[in-house]
């Protein structure tokens, strides 16, 4: 098997995101990085499952744990017949496709893809569990091949020696506009806001930009007009766990008031991914609701006293209003044109 | 000595703040509160010096701090000659005033006039320490009194089951305006934003407005645009380390953003509190730089890899043109019109 990541930083190595072996998926627990390097072991898909809805793992993380969740399952069914090994890949499809609600849409090409991989697989006497992490490979790569065209224009948008800045961990533009830069030369710093709950944008973005030798600065979530009035930010970019036909993006909880702060400065804010085809506009995107409990408190540690509430949305919506532009692997479209991107046949891309 | 703090929840009794008691004075520790109820005793003011600069107590805290550490200072050289016991308070009523650069004013204020206070005492034969402690208690008597008028104005403006947004913990309007609520049967629903990095909204604000019956529920920083867009915020009020002359105000990181975040979505932002007559415009405002470990951990857990670095600005600035109205003892003043409050003899309030 070919693998594209390995000019990646230790983060987005494949076997560092979800990989399977021997009966088990080993997950990196993306919560505690790197404070703790740890991973999750699950020995039935649906331990998979409940590591994606814990957010074990996140990002695109879990394009490549559903993958490897599909190869677990065919394993745990081996010893059944036929018919049957298909109807509990059907349901692990179905079950690994719904970990989390907003990205459900994207899970389910990966598993339906696996699903028939297997099938196929089981039809010629193969071994369907190979076939799936093969395929599961396949997947990444072709993921990276398709984002290194997105990480290429977006490299392209920012000023050399100039300063961007990005929050919670986009991970295959992370690692593609990395390597866009470093094949052409360029420079440039980045700052990182934390993102509460989880710090994603310290713990694993700004981890990844420091270990490639970028100029990498955190701030606390409310840091960020003080940084876009004082520190020189040059541009905003995000990825999105949803791109609408109508250039409304989902991404997570903070980037709409990111995009509201940039729009004020008059930075520029580029959204990088590629467009969910069947979603048509903000009315399709549903926002996860997590539990509120990680609000309150922090690895364990409540900040609180009892009775007070907190609301823990997933993501927000940012209208196309507020977007100068979404970079994709087939150029940077004006949000409200974006619907333009399907007038060609999109790449496939899970 | 009569104290004005009794219908006031645990954190704003006077001895929960800092009390000075037989040679030491205790700080309630509000950067672990609530989670632990845990004081520092310091037994010489340059101790008490430390734990302002460390943020042992913050917003109002340290004004009460001062006090009592210049009353350890008056009893640290009790033994000494009178000329010497002036000398030597004379240093820690500087040294106690410039414990933080952007309030060193209002802590001057304080220092000084216990600085006065004791050395009347010693004239008199009196014990200076007594008449220090008594001094503080009647300052912050002062303070509450004339901040329940503010805590009245700010009460009126908010819609009766209205929602109100603030972040960190400006605790002296937090105290009247709960007071001013109480009393005219008012009753509104408060959003904290948690404030990172030592989280005073969710520790320190939620916990006062719970404790006393309202409905509070905190928001990690980076859920205010969600908050604003979908839960019926009506009003953002936030207090000010710093109101100067011509209606910029300096507080807590994050107020500049909130602020913008507010105009964005429509929602009127009060500032509250009592101008600073020694400060002209933003150019008087010193902005505070902390540690930037504080931004790069959390209690002690770093977040991230090492070579990433932080910036951790204390403080932010709000131009007026952000700012609805500024709520003080003499009404709400709109920003540009706020040096009319010098028009009249402000009350003496530290």
């Amino acid at each position: 098997m070919k693998r594209m990541d390995e000019d990646m930083p230790f983060l987005l190595q494949y076997e560092h995101v979800a990989w399977y072996e021997d009966g088990r998926v080993r997950i990196l627990d993306r919560r505690v990085y790197p404070t703790e390097v740890r991973f999750v072991e699950c020995t039935a898909y649906h331990e998979v499952v409940q590591a994606i809805a814990d957010m074990v793992t996140q990002s695109a993380g879990p394009y490549t744990a559903v993958g490897m969740g599909m190869a677990l399952a065919a394993y745990e069914v081996r010893e059944k017949g036929k018919t049957e090994q298909i109807a509990f890949l059907r349901q692990a499809a179905h079950d690994l496709a719904h970990a989390r609600p907003t990205t459900a849409n994207r899970y389910g090409i990966i598993t339906e893809h696996c699903a028939q991989v297997a099938e196929a697989a089981l039809e010629a006497g193969a071994d369907p569990v190979e076939a799936i992490v093969e395929a599961t490979v396949e997947s990444l790569n072709r993921r990276y091949g398709t984002m290194q065209i997105v990480g290429d224009y977006l490299a392209d948008l920012i000023p050399n020696r100039g300063t961007i800045l990005t929050q919670c961990f986009g991970e295959t533009i992370v690692g593609t506009v990395m390597r866009a830069a470093r094949r052409t030369g360029k420079d440039f710093r980045v700052f990182c806001a934390e993102t509460r709950p989880y710090l994603q944008g310290a713990r694993l973005t700004a981890s990844c930009f420091a270990q490639m030798g970028f100029d990498t600065t955190v701030i606390t979530d409310n840091m960020v007009a003080y940084a876009m009035e004082r520190e020189g930010i040059d541009l905003f970019t995000s990825a999105a766990d949803t791109i609408a036909r109508d250039g409304h993006i989902a991404n997570k909880i903070g980037t709409f008031q990111l995009a509201i702060l940039a729009k004020h400065f008059g930075i520029p804010y580029f959204v990088t991914g590629v467009p969910d085809g069947d979603k048509q506009g903000a009315e399709d995107i549903v926002i996860e609701m997590r539990d509120p409990e990680q609000v309150l408190s922090y690895r364990g540690i409540p900040n609180t006293v009892p009775g007070v509430k907190a609301i823990y949305p997933s993501f927000d919506v940012v209208p196309p209003h507020l977007i100068s532009g979404v970079v994709t692997d087939q150029g940077v479209f004006v949000p409200d044109a974006l619907r333009h991107y399907f007038d060609r046949e999109p790449k496939t891309f899970y």
